[in-house]
Order: structure tokens, then sequence, then C-alpha cells
């Protein structure tokens, strides 16, 4: 695809050589987001960071990235009220709107929104989340993720292993990611849920048809012991018809320290969306293991900033010269963080 | 007027001179508006973006306005509650405020108090829109938008015929507009309304005694077959004593393709201050004009841009460094947008 | 101690030469803080201004501190109730979001929070306030305000003497700044309070024992009288067991034109952490002294700016820097204000 321009709305636009290229991108954003160098490449740039439901880490993330690239950021948080009180429409908003920035990112409680919004808007529109429906950048750092880690263990994309687990039928996040995996040779995956929060069917098959192995499970220990990849998820209690029923899954679902040493490879690195629900009844990813080397939420999340410039650069064209731009700082830097 | 350092308080501040110096330093905005150039004339500098009641669209505009001349934005959304609870006064809100700012932009509910504001404040104040007050960037961008679409049709704002249609008694952008229009000859105005939502007589004397021609009416139709610029505003539902004495109104007061292509002139322009509201039942100024070359609507908000940008770099006194500041960039730009 | 990278949780860390540190950075700020000098040394940084309870004035003015060393500001406003309905902790909040920042200034509603936050955060932290437990900057200001006005009257703070007014049990800024002005010699301290809210007894000793001399009292005219400072807070009447209770006191500790030049030397200095109740059954500290120039309270929140710029650049290693970085500029300047 042409990214100059072009809107991020769905993981189904790209192409491999796509995603190779963005991460490549992402790659040399490195001494950017560790503060070795800063750019002004798009000084002057205006990222409209369009937030009609909140999300810090999201909203934050985004507007990072582009402080990041030098440019700066106009924000709005929540649906605007007044002016839909008084009936404008979301073409109304976006022509208005994408009048005051260059690049526009939203998130919107409703499916199909963000889509709606890009068609009238002026100026690339990035999905940061619609509903139930895609968050392509979220999906873009998991992967971005694997793959840097699995590079530490000499493995790549087209040749690896990774265990999914936890609310499989509602995550957002795993069903893009399968998406993406798509893209590549040789995963193994491990679909690990209660039968009823299972991948749905038709993500299953997809995979199959690309030719990956897909195993179904519900045993986590079995599951986690000859992996790459263990890709955790929140199981959302709400969703089961008792919290009787619910109870039957909790212990069986958190990774914690003793099972983690007990079972699992070493090296094998553990993933999480995040939130992670923390408290004790919950505590799928359990916090004993929040200083051990395998566990890479927090890379992830710095990750996503390194996606994210990467994202900027391209849709604005940028990215031949972001180091044309920048100086070297010495202040207290972020280096040895990503 | 001496801009430097001065308020923006009301419409009833400018002479014609004033209007034309704002006007003249707009249009040499429009590179850095369209990402031509981008300059960084008041990097370093402060806007205090104080909304004390929110409105999207103008904060927006407001901050990316200043961003476009490389200044920062610090912002505020919503009376400060706990201060406010605290029994603190504008008077201190203001001392305070302003230390922390360069200039500020401020909207306030109530009548009167951008200007209290404005009198404690130790920079310049723009009123955002104080109440049913005045909203005077408003006015101006309609002004300046006219007569950038007049210079399209050979025309000036000084031989010109309008006619203004809706809510025309509750309307604060129409009186505003009109209190401009006092500064200018050869005026044809056409007030299309409901009786009961007349033009106030005292604004329509102030017309006439300059000189203008003005029509009262509450016919559509005929009211647009001969003039150059249509500017249509919201019918207040809310405002009548019943639905159904709303209701009578609705049909006739309603723009769209149809009538538009079967009375008006071909180069006439269709203004709107916007929000519109596009639902079913009220739809004053149809969406099925949305491609159409007439609609100047998403220029208006566009220009506002240009006349805000205008009003900082004069308030701070640097238009004329502007271009110093500057550098070209060639990344995917908004040129030819507006 | 070393300010790079280290956090500001607590005016406890500081030993004197610290806090003379701090103060001769924040006079090496003025200029810029004035606009006759603007400067990028922190072009490129991003402070992450995390208010997880509102505070506009605290909020804005780290904000403005941070732009005014050439950094920009990432912000979120209330507590960020979806990632902790969630069940995320506060040590994930901190992991993820402090990737995002260069440093982080923090207010939170529950005391020690800020704390723990730093713990787990990878770069450094500011409390902006945590509760009833600390607000260091506040104190810092204030301090450095009493310097600098001293300073005007030929006096230092190690000689001089101060009357503190109104609610001293409950003020986290009054009980701050007495552990602060531990660190001096020779300062005289009159508690002005009803009994019902004295300074802590903890307080009142630490101060003797380093040899400060403390007289407490419950009479406003003649503790006035002979000071060079005079410290008033905000009487809390909700703590009284009854409004006729709290009546008692009204009268007695209003700060007024008459009461001042009646009872205090020309030359003596007002100051209130603001803000200051100015409904007309309160006013603990007339409006009617607005225009008097002992009236340092907006002097305060001036010097809070220098103080913040100060602390940022000595956390970042850059205040040896900022001139490098700098231009002048001929804008329309905030000089003569501070």
């Amino acid at each position: 695809m042409d990214f100059i321009g072009a809107n991020i709305l769905s993981v189904s636009q790209f192409e491999r050589a796509d995603i190779e290229r963005v991460f490549n991108v992402a790659d040399a954003m490195t001494p950017y987001a560790q503060r070795d160098k800063v750019t002004r490449v798009l000084e002057g740039a205006i990222l409209g960071n369009m937030f009609m439901e909140p999300s810090t880490r999201t909203r934050l993330s985004f507007g990072a990235a582009f402080n990041l690239l030098g440019g700066t950021v106009r924000e709005t948080v929540g649906i605007t009220a007044s002016a839909m009180a008084k009936g404008e429409s979301l073409y109304d908003t976006a022509r208005v709107l994408s009048g005051y920035s260059d690049v526009v990112c939203m998130r919107h409680p409703k499916e199909g929104s963000v889509a709606e919004f890009a068609a009238a808007s002026r100026v690339p529109v990035v999905n940061g989340g619609d509903g139930a429906n895609e968050h392509p950048t979220q999906a873009l750092l998991d992967l971005y993720t694997i793959r840097k880690e699995l590079a530490g263990n000499s493995r790549t994309l087209d040749d690896f292993r990774i265990a999914m687990i936890g609310d499989l039928k509602h995550g957002r996040t795993v069903h893009s990611l399968c998406k993406l995996l798509c893209l590549f040779d040789k995963v193994q995956i491990t679909l690990v849920s209660p039968p009823e929060l299972a991948m749905p069917e038709a993500i299953v098959e997809k995979l199959r048809a690309v030719g990956h192995e897909v195993t179904v499970t519900d045993q986590l220990e079995t599951s986690i012991a000859h992996v790459d990849i263990v890709y955790s998820t929140r199981i959302q209690e709400e969703r089961f018809s008792s919290q009787d029923e619910a109870n039957r899954y909790r212990g069986r679902f958190r990774l914690n320290r003793a099972i983690f040493t007990q079972y699992a490879q070493p090296n094998t690195v553990i993933m999480h969306p995040l939130p992670r629900d923390s408290r004790a009844e919950a505590n799928e990813l359990d916090t004993d293991l929040n200083e051990h080397p395998s566990l890479a939420i927090f890379r992830q999340t710095d990750n996503g900033l390194l996606v994210r410039m990467a994202l900027f650069a391209m849709l604005l064209g940028v990215e031949s010269q972001v180091e044309k731009y920048s100086r070297e700082v010495n202040w207290f830097s972020r280096r040895n963080r990503i």
C-alpha cells in the first residue's frame, strides 16, 4: 500500500511487505524514543487526537509518538456533547476537525465510526479503536514485539510458537493478531481458553487455511511448555452466566512465577495487551512476575511508541527526513529502557 | 486600534481599517495554514486556552492557530470546580492564570465574564464566546469568508447582497455580522425569518442608518434569488411556544439542492456558522448540498484558522516576522484545501 | 542530593544546600519566564502531567514551566476510570505511562500514592500534591518568594520574622513551610489561629529544637505588627463543630487594608497559598488589598513557574545548557511582571 496520505483503519489492509516496511521504520525510530537524539521533522504539524471515549494509555501513546517526531497535539476527550446534542453529523465533525490537523487519531465507542469519519476527513485518519471492531496499531505493536523478542532468541515471525490464553472469544487484540499472523509462515498456535470463550471458528479456519498449526485446549500448563510466546489476556468475568461458573476457570488461567518456572522454557516471552487485572481475585498475570526478564508487557507499550512514530512518519511522508532534522541530546535520557 | 497587547472582546471595538489590517495579515497566513511552510515565530509562547464551557471546534481552532505560529497551548475545559467551590474570584483566577500565558483565549457561559477576566489579566485576552453576548472571532471569520468568496465573483464588501435566514432573533453570529457590515458601503441585506424570530429592531435601524438597503421577509425562495451570499442559521426550535408552531416553519427554511438550483444564482455562496442540525426533522441546510461548490461552510472553518492566526500574531506584535522564522516543508500537506 | 534523575516527593528530602541550588537556578530562569528570551533546551522532551484529581492552577503551572524550557506536555485529568475499573494497579500505570514521558508530575487524592507511583516509574516523578500529605513545590515556591521579598527589604532567610494565620492545623502548605524553615537560622515565627486550629505540636517542637523563636497566639492585629511576612491561609469553616462557633473567629482573622495599614509595617509582605475565599462571608484576605504593593500573592504564583522550571532543568540535568539553546525575542513580552 501507499502510506502517504492513507488511513490506517484495519489490519486487513496490510500486506506482508507493508508490515515489514512499518517495522523497519519503527526500528529506525529507536534512538529518538530513547532520547539519544531528538528530531523536529514534524515541527509545525498537528495531530488531532480525538478520543470520543476515554483511553488514557492509548491517547498518551499516540500523542507522545507525535511529539517525539517534533509535532504538536490538539486533543479532545469524550463525546463532544454540545455539538452532538445540536444534531451535528459525523461528516460535519470530520470536515471541520480535519481542517485543524495534519493527521487525526480517533477512538470512538461505535463500530465503523472511525471509517465513517475517515471518509469525510481531509487528512489521514488512524483508528485508535472503534468499539469491538478494530484497534490496528495495537495488533501492529504486538506483532512488532513478537518479532523483536524472537530475534533475541534467534527465531523469526516465519517460524515460531505462540500460546494465546484467556478470553479468546471477546478479545479484540487476539483476533487482530491472528489476522496478521496469516501473513507469515509456519506459526504454531495454541489457543487456551474455556470452551465458552474459544476463538471464533472463522479465525481458526483462516489460520489453518494458510498452513498454520492450530491447537485448541483448555490446559494452561501444558500449553506454555514449548512455546516462544505466551500471550495472556484478561478473563472477562462479567460475560459468564454466573460468578460460580466464572470461578471454575479462575485458578487455571492464572499465570504466575511458580507455574511459569515449572512449565515454561526460561526464554519464553510473556505478553499481555494491558490493562491486566491485578486484583487478588483475578490476577491473570501475577505481579510476582513483575521483575522477571521474560515479562515483555512494558516492552510492548514502549514498542507502541515506535510503531506509532513509524506510522505517523510514513503517512506524512517524512520517514527519510527524520535524521536530517535531528540533533543529539545529553540530558537525562531514557536510554536502555526500550 | 493598536493591536499589540490589546484585548479582543467585541466587534464594536473595530474600525474599518482595523478589520482590513486583520484580513491582510490573515491572507499572509495562508501558506502556513496550507503547510507549504512552517514558522516558529511564536516558539516558546504559551496560549492559555480557557474554556469554562465546552466548545470543541472553537477550542481546537484557537489552539491549532497558535500551534501554526509555532506556539504551545495550555488548556482547561469546564468550570474549574475546585477553586470556584472554595470561593475564588474571577479576578484571582485571571491574575494567576495570565501569569502562565502570553495570551489567553476564554469562553465563559456568563455574559460579561470574559471582559471581567480581561480587566484583571496581565496578558491580552481574546473572547471565545461569553454566553449570549459576543463571539467576535466568529464574526471576523464570517466577514473574511464573505470577502474572499466575493473576490472570486469580482465583488467586494462595499457592494454585495446577502440573505440571512433562520432564527435572527437569538443568533449571536448574525447580530455581530450585521454590526461589522455597518463599517462597509452599499450592502443589500435580506432578513428571512418567521416574524417571531426577526432580527432585533435596533440592529435593523443601525444597518439602515449607515445607508444599507434592508428587506425583511419570511419567504426563503424569493430571497435567495438575487444575492451573492446566503447565510443560513439553525432554527432554535426549543424557543417556540409549541412544537406545532415550530413545525409551521420547518419546510420553508430548509435550504436544499433542489431549492438552491431552482431559485439561486449558480455562483451564490452558502454559509452557516455551524454546527448545523443534520437530523432529518431539522436539516436546515441539507446534506445533499455537501459536495456543491457553492457550499462554503467548511471554507469558513478553515478561514477561522487564518483569522485567529492573524489576531494572535498582531496581539503579540510578530506579524512582520512570521516569514523570517519560516522554512518550507515537503511533507504531505494540506495544500489546496483552503 | 543529586538532582539528576531524582524524584521530588517531600520537603524532607532537601538539605539547605539543595534548596539554595534550586533557588539559584530559579533566579537564572527569570529572563525566560519574562520573555526576554526563549530556550529550546528541552525541545523534544515530554512531561507527563498526570492529575488524578483536578487542580487547574497547579496543572497549568507545571505544564507552562515545562513549555518555557522548550518541552512538550502530555496530560491526563481525573482518575483514569476505565483502567482502574478493570483492576489496573498503580504499578502498571506507572510502568506504562513513564514510558511515554521524560518526567512525570502527578497529583493524586490518596496520601502516599505519588511515592508508590514513583517507585515503579522509569523517569523522575514530581509530587504535585498527594492528599493531605505533601505538595513540595508549593513549599519551595513559598520559601523562594520569602527569600526574594526579604531581599527587597535587605533581610535574609536566616534572620526574619513571619506570622502564619488561619487554619494551621489542616493547612498542608504551612506544615511544609515550617519544615523548610528548620533548615535556616534565627526565624521568629508567630502562629496565629484559634486554639482548635493550632499548628501540630510536633512541628512547633521541631521549630524550637532548631532554635527558632515561636509564639502561639490568637490575636491577629498584634501579631502582624512587627513581622516581615504575613502568611494568611483560608479558615476551613467546614471543620468547625457548628457555624456559630466558626462565626466567632471570622472577623478576627480577616486581613484587610484598614487593619494592615493600622497595625503592620508598610513594607510587610502579604502571602497566601491560594485559592483565597473572596466571598463576603469569608474574605480572609480582603480584595481591598488587591492593588497594595505589599500583596505578594500573585508574585508567589509567578515564582512558582521559576521554581518548577528550575526543578525540571535539574532533574533532567540541563540547567547549564538553558542559555546555549536560547534566543532573544522582541514580541509583546511579560517583562516587568515577575
